[in-house]
């Protein structure tokens, strides 16, 4: 999604098109470079809706995921965070990704600058609501796992430098057209930019923040009733509408529809990332169904993440066989990456690191085994850099707002519920 | 939203870019009116999905709010409003806002009858439903606020008058090119016509009908606990659900995206849409948290909501700074306006008047701030006479069915909940 | 959906387009088939996202409908049929719908083998992923009516017969161009093909799972109580969820949207596919609340899938009152169809055969009502020839699989409940 070059490439595209239509014989079937933008800005818009629409998803997921005494405040997050996002992404994301404007720097963005500048490919406000999106999304993942005890303000301000500096920050190297991009990394929709961003933020936050009291016994992990899942549909209308909003995330890094290649390329990608999800899902119960003896609906519903966040990284290429076992080696990760994480005493309470932070890694991995254009070395130097990058960095931060302004909930307060503490609304008021 | 302005105007601006762009020597990208036509009729009906998935949103979110034993006629009610609706709008509503047609009156409509039209701009069948889900929505406004007494079929008789008269008359005066648009009042996509038009027939409503059984003493509002929310998570995905279907709100509203402006100004309004609706979340968080000790999620939902409201009447011209601020004052109403309807001692299940009523007010007469074509006293006259026609003929209406086939359940029914009593269908069976 | 017709078709009636609007002297503003191949795509790939959230409103219909013991093991079966489904469905079903290509069977179908194709219409990536999407939402009507009582790995294992095999069969008998197709059959999108096929499938495995233990006493049905419906807001968020997905099912069903003609026709199929979905639940409100006193909300939920399974098999030719007039037809059947099911003591959990058999037969046998160009008999030996040939071999497969690996849970087992039993998580774990 390399803005700076798609900006010039698309009307050189169109070009190179026009000459090999003119030389069928077919010059009057051109598309033109109004009809492109139309198109290309209606592709934003459309695939930017879906990726709206993803934390929903998260927030249903979530919800669904913690235990019925901290869902309100989960419900909270989410509609908090994605405001929150979207508007540092504006204040300050935006520019800092793409390079500072002239006049200044903070909120400077103006949708309908270039209106008449059609050859620049698309209006400057989809890409804006498109980038904006996937910025949100990024946040949206480190807000399940540090769920039921974290405090809702200092997560708030997380998700604004998350999504106002750190996620900017690794956009710009690769999507701003800065050093990772010149090195030749390829990250097709971001599997390492949002989702191993997203993941790895939210790691860092899950270490300093420690896990809920009484999560973790001597013995290992603590009986299962006390933290079950509040509500299961919850979580499978969730992943059903992440599933949704992936198609608009894959197919929309496209970034262009205006002409019968990439239309041709968007199908493809719609219909790969589909078949990644199905083989994560398939995974997920295939291993727990012969492992563990039940069939885990969870981990179908999370090896589905995890087939998508795989696929992220290269969903053109793959052939439809290639992009069903993609998927299912994520769905496979999430299963035992959640068994590392519980042996690790880390607590996870949605799965969020498995599915985001490893599938990503290994989707990333897994470029250059279908795409002969990519090399291994490109893609572990783009893997450790923003890994690392962002867990430091995030460490840091959250170790810095713990010893100032604390980020976790009293004990009194986490065993009575986040939500009673924090928003004073309980989630389920149901009587027969 | 003028239909007969504007099926003359797309040709016309085709016409000047035409022209334009021929003076800049690129004939051959002009996008003809075909093309046009094709792209303006998939705006309205990807825009017009958009909207009718609002339904869902207000179901889930009315579900959420309402007591657990008011919530199957909640979903009652809300799948057969827009159904009634629809069938009202066929049958009577469009015809009676864009004028009679020749032939006859009841039912005329028929979607293809100028199935060769291309200068129309865009398919008859695609504006009549984008225009229609608009109508439903009004409706939607009316049903939570009212929940939890009211019974059933009354409650369908009134929807089909609002849906088949009261707000085709509205519409009539602005978008059918009536005398509101005459006088140059300005309601982009129906800050006053569909949202305060919603809000104040069901403040008629909720007065005629009175509160809730034991809902308020003498000193005050009782204690929560009877009267709290079946389901935050329910809420939580019916305001994102709305959120999402805003963008179809509000871009489908620019009628057109079948030039590159259009296409510039659809992406404006997505963006701003967003950026109100994040303002909105933001300011009644903030605005709770400081001055009621906990984060509200329920104001935080129903602030998003106020925020979109106060947006929808000039969506394409604020800054994306004006557009924050607009929405964040529209989060604010909302966390006072219900706090106003708490001392009136009006019972307002779910929030909606100050969400739409009081929201749609400011939006609308904040809309000269941005756009200095516009007047203010056109704002007023425009605000003042729709509410007070609405609010007027609907309290008339319901005073009508209340002395005749009365609109209030028993006490008993309601003591029992309105889901024994009407549908007999319990909402949640939930056992261990 | 006669995708070899439709092949040669597109390029020729962009020709007879092309010819006519020539004669009128606007040659300049005729589509060229490039811009029709990226329309078209473009329709396939929205309405195919469309139809595959249908997965989900199946996912929230049937976890709302089955009691609170059995919800996690539908959630199981709903995200993993629709990833088995796909997965055949690429594996072989394509294919064999459409004819074995060159060069082998299994898995073949590469998306981008056509790129340059541009005279097809339309990217084969695109209408893979359309059609994979009516494939899946075959096998979901499936999953519900065997709720509670059926093994889940005996279920997968059918969903993929279903999926890889009959369904694409009966497809290929219409939509490959087969012998209905030959002699004059016409089923839009699937009245019979998908959605009766679906309920056929599920009545022959209702017959030889039998009913639920204590559903059915002597003297008729069992009490409501120890069976009720786990939630209603997820039964109606999954029926707007499969009205909304229908637009993309019916609208997509035109194949194209890349002239004016063919704009005009999805809008009007977006038009009738609300109106009948809006006289079915108007229907059943009405029988309902005269017949048996109340106003049975899962009636009209189930009455809103019936009017829309109606009129999926002639979308385009009614007028809106013949629309509305065919959906109220199909929720009086849902609600009879019902009643006959209970008589007969076949259990059919969530009501989806006489949503998706009954209602489908109707409309199927009445498309010649509103369509002169085809005969009843075409009709009726589509309807039968279907028909049988699902229930026949489903019952066949039904039965080798009780024979041979058993299809039903224990007593123990389902007197657990099926979440406990398969999957070991219970669905909802609420406490306040």
């Amino acid at each position: 999604m390399t803005k700076l070059i798609k900006k010039i490439s698309v009307p050189l595209i169109s070009l190179i098109f026009l000459l090999n239509m003119s030389s069928a014989g077919m010059a009057e079937t051109t598309v033109s470079a109004e009809i492109s933008f139309i198109f290309n800005t209606l592709l934003f818009l459309i695939c930017g809706f879906l990726v709206f629409f993803m934390a929903c998803g998260f927030a249903m997921l979530e919800s669904g995921m913690v235990t019925s005494k901290s869902v309100s405040v989960i419900c909270a997050k989410n509609i908090g965070l994605i405001s929150i996002s979207g508007i540092m992404f504006w204040m300050f994301g935006y520019n800092l990704a793409y390079g500072i404007p002239e006049g200044g720097y903070i909120g400077k963005f103006i949708p309908w600058s270039d209106a008449s500048a059609v050859d620049t490919g698309y209006a400057d406000g989809s890409d804006w609501y498109f980038q904006m999106v996937f910025c949100a999304t990024t946040v949206s993942i480190v807000s399940g796992t540090l769920a039921e005890r974290i405090k809702l303000w200092p997560f708030f301000l997380f998700a604004a430098i998350l999504s106002g500096i750190l996620y900017p920050i690794v956009m710009g190297w690769q999507w701003g057209g800065g050093w990772l991009a010149s090195i030749g990394f390829s990250d097709f929709a971001g599997s390492t930019l949002v989702h191993s961003t997203g993941g790895a933020a939210a790691l860092a936050g899950a270490i300093i923040l420690g896990p809920r009291l009484g999560r973790f016994t001597k013995s290992g992990v603590a009986p299962i009733k006390p933290f079950a899942a509040s509500s299961i549909p919850l979580v499978t209308v969730g992943v059903f509408i992440l599933w949704l909003g992936w198609f608009g995330f894959n197919g929309g890094s496209q970034l262009a529809i205006g002409t019968a290649d990439d239309a041709i390329a968007v199908s493809t990608i719609f219909l790969n990332t589909f078949l990644a999800g199905a083989g994560g899902v398939t995974a997920a119960a295939i291993v727990t169904r012969l492992n563990f003896g039940k069939t885990d609906v969870v981990q179908m519903l999370n090896g589905c993440i995890g087939g998508l966040v795989a696929i992220t990284a290269e969903p053109l290429m793959p052939s439809p066989l290639a992009a069903i076992l993609i998927g299912a080696v994520g769905g496979v990760i999430v299963v035992y990456g959640t068994k590392l994480l519980f042996s690790m005493k880390i607590d996870d309470v949605v799965g969020a690191i498995p599915a985001h932070l490893f599938a990503g890694i290994w989707g990333t991995l897994a470029v250059p085994i279908t795409n002969s254009d990519v090399s291994f070395s490109a893609q572990l130097i783009g893997v450790l850099s923003i890994n690392i990058f962002v867990f430091v960095t995030a460490y840091i931060i959250w170790s810095l707002m713990k010893a100032t302004i604390g980020i976790r909930l009293s004990k009194e307060g986490e065993t009575k519920g986040t939500d009673v503490t924090e928003t004073g609304v309980i989630a389920y008021a149901i009587r027969d």
